[in-house]
């Protein structure tokens, strides 16, 4: 199954303006979007857990790092020397780069063909397990769009932002199922099973 | 207590593009955001019976009718003779226009003060009661962008429009309290605080 979580605003955005190293989730959005993780780890350790809990990873150029040209061979990610991953992460880019082996099982793979590329060789390297779609939004729209993804895990922070980048843009019609809903002080777990189209 | 019902998409839309007098949710929606309420009346009864649970309503010019311009005297809403409002509504406009009275209490009254003149009344007509923000996403978004709502109760179709008319356009940052949630076949629905800003 191919799964992806996204902490998102009310109003359907996931990171402000001007995202860059300093301000990753960009201007305005502060740690609104993923409070919940953060202050209120405990109550929503189930939700939490399930973020990590896949074979393989594919994320976008913008989630991995700033920048959109050649690669800095220095930078290795948000996330230390021990990323939450501990599976191999498929990233993709338009600029190739030899993989990156971090501490605790992480390896970041670099793939220039795609996200039909990169969803295949992550599912390869999952085996049984789940595929996690990890963002950013783009990438995100981007598998939506081509139908790749099995089940979307809304996390629904209690804020509007007005402004910023925002999922499921250029998606297109598409019809998804309830398949659960579950409200804490901070956040509103909403999960949908969506009828894969292509893939 | 000043409450707004929305069906909206997941992708945050109330309405396709083109809505007209005979398409009035748009093109491309068709009963998407509110066959919850057709179909699955009876176990989603509760919110559907909250959402004319009021002692008087404020809706936009396009929820009351197709056009711009001039009022054509012989419209008097969507509903026919007997309207499920049962109460004084004040519809938005620039146009002057007497009040229509309808069978089973419903009043339709012309505000053309703008948002805070039509609470205003409502409120003085509503005494004890909740008044009700109607619809449609501009009259909604007006309202939350004045800080007048104080309690929003989103139902959320399982589908992605991809364009239409958006909920939340202009409205600004603006933070909210999870007050519930319900989830049913066809529909999510979410309940949500506002802090009074203004009003």
């Amino acid at each position: 199954m191919i799964t992806c979580d996204m902490a998102v605003s009310i109003d359907g955005y996931v990171a402000g303006p001007n995202q860059r190293a300093d301000a990753p989730f960009g201007d305005g959005v502060g740690d609104s979007l993923h409070q919940w993780m953060f202050e209120a780890a405990e109550e929503n350790a189930a939700e939490i857990a399930a973020i990590t809990d896949a074979g393989a990873f594919v994320m976008g150029r913008n989630m991995f790092g700033p920048g959109r040209g050649e690669w800095d061979l220095d930078w290795t990610g948000w996330w230390g020397p021990e990323p939450p991953y501990h599976a191999p992460v498929f990233v993709l880019t338009h600029h190739e780069r030899s993989p990156v082996q971090m501490e605790g099982g992480t390896t970041f793979h670099f793939v220039t063909g795609g996200i039909e590329e990169a969803v295949t060789r992550a599912r390869a390297a999952a085996g049984e397990r789940d595929v996690s779609i990890a963002g950013g939004a783009a990438t995100v729209n981007q598998a939506l769009a081509a139908g790749l993804v099995d089940e979307l895990r809304l996390h629904v922070a209690p804020v509007l932002l007005g402004q910023g980048e925002r999922l499921f843009d250029g998606v297109g019609r598409t019809e998804l199922t309830p398949a659960g809903v579950r409200q804490t002080a901070l956040v509103t777990h909403l999960r949908y099973t969506l009828s894969r189209t292509a893939g």
